[in-house]
């Protein structure tokens, strides 16, 4: 598909709004509205070693409008202009949590849902945690909770945590990186 | 948090976008972007027992504008007016992948990005699948592909796959459901 024009319809404080008239691979030409996003990245803090049998996962609690309610989330925010997504995971982290990684490590990278947002999420897992004082943002009502990760994983089977990036993001810890 | 007041700013095809004034817990007021969505489901179609060592998955490769090119998808599209998330379910992998499912098995629902849109994704897994029509949308360019589940846990791994919804389904198959 190539972009044929594009025209900003909303412009925003997290996201702008644009019809792109777009040329499909049949030669044909169509409107789609896009979502333009930054981009973020979100982290999955280890407290224990990520090796040990049950070891300690830092959530947040967050009250999030589009849910009617509080949800459960890893610790995650948008990049900033010109920060790379190890930096904002780092940042994140620490703003969201308090605590500083010693470790970080690549999962993968999602786009949240292509078929209306170029939103990119960066996942990361952190390790070797150490505590600093948390600095949050003004629309950010969160708790921290250390949970046992067979609390989590019974947390996904029952349907408890619905957040997509963070879905993604323990599991991946589950079957990629703690598969034997 | 509760909903003060809400300015419907754009009216789209697939989304709308409203700036809702929120009142957050701390009392205090301020504007939340908000892109309503109707839901959609989204479905892992199985051609083989999905207890089987190395059962058959058919993915699909669709042109994205938001990825700039194709990307690696299960079949999945918007509720209609009045439709519930299984009818949804079946209908697109009949549309997009020409089969009808037999059998239909909830795995979780999602929010894709809750900090600024309501979507919700049903995911499910299908099996007993048999071939009828695909019926393909105007603006889908999609090719179907039956893959060995061995190789879609390695394209996961390999961070070929980046679709939130995709992702979460195919791990919560691996990590919960195909879990002894």
């Amino acid at each position: 598909m190539a972009l044929v024009s594009t025209d900003r319809r909303y412009t925003g404080r997290v996201i702008n709004l644009d019809v792109d008239q777009v040329r499909f691979p049949d030669g044909a030409t169509g409107p789609l509205e896009m979502i333009r996003h930054p981009g973020a990245s979100a982290v999955v803090p280890f407290l224990d070693p990520m090796t040990d049998p049950d070891p300690r996962v830092i959530l947040i609690r967050q009250f999030r409008h589009a849910a009617e309610g509080p949800i459960w989330e890893i610790p995650a925010g948008r990049l900033e202009p010109g920060e790379g997504p190890e930096d904002c995971a780092n940042r994140e982290l620490s703003e969201e949590t308090g605590y500083e990684a010693g470790e970080l490590h690549r999962l993968t990278t999602i786009l949240t849902t292509p078929g209306f947002t170029d939103e990119r999420i960066h996942l990361y897992a952190a390790g070797v945690l150490s505590q600093v004082e948390a600095h949050r943002e003004w629309d950010e009502y969160l708790e921290v909770h250390p949970l046992p990760w067979s609390r989590i994983m019974a947390m996904i089977e029952s349907g408890e945590i619905v957040d997509g990036k963070t879905l993604v993001a323990l599991m991946f810890v589950q079957c990629i990186v703690r598969q034997p």
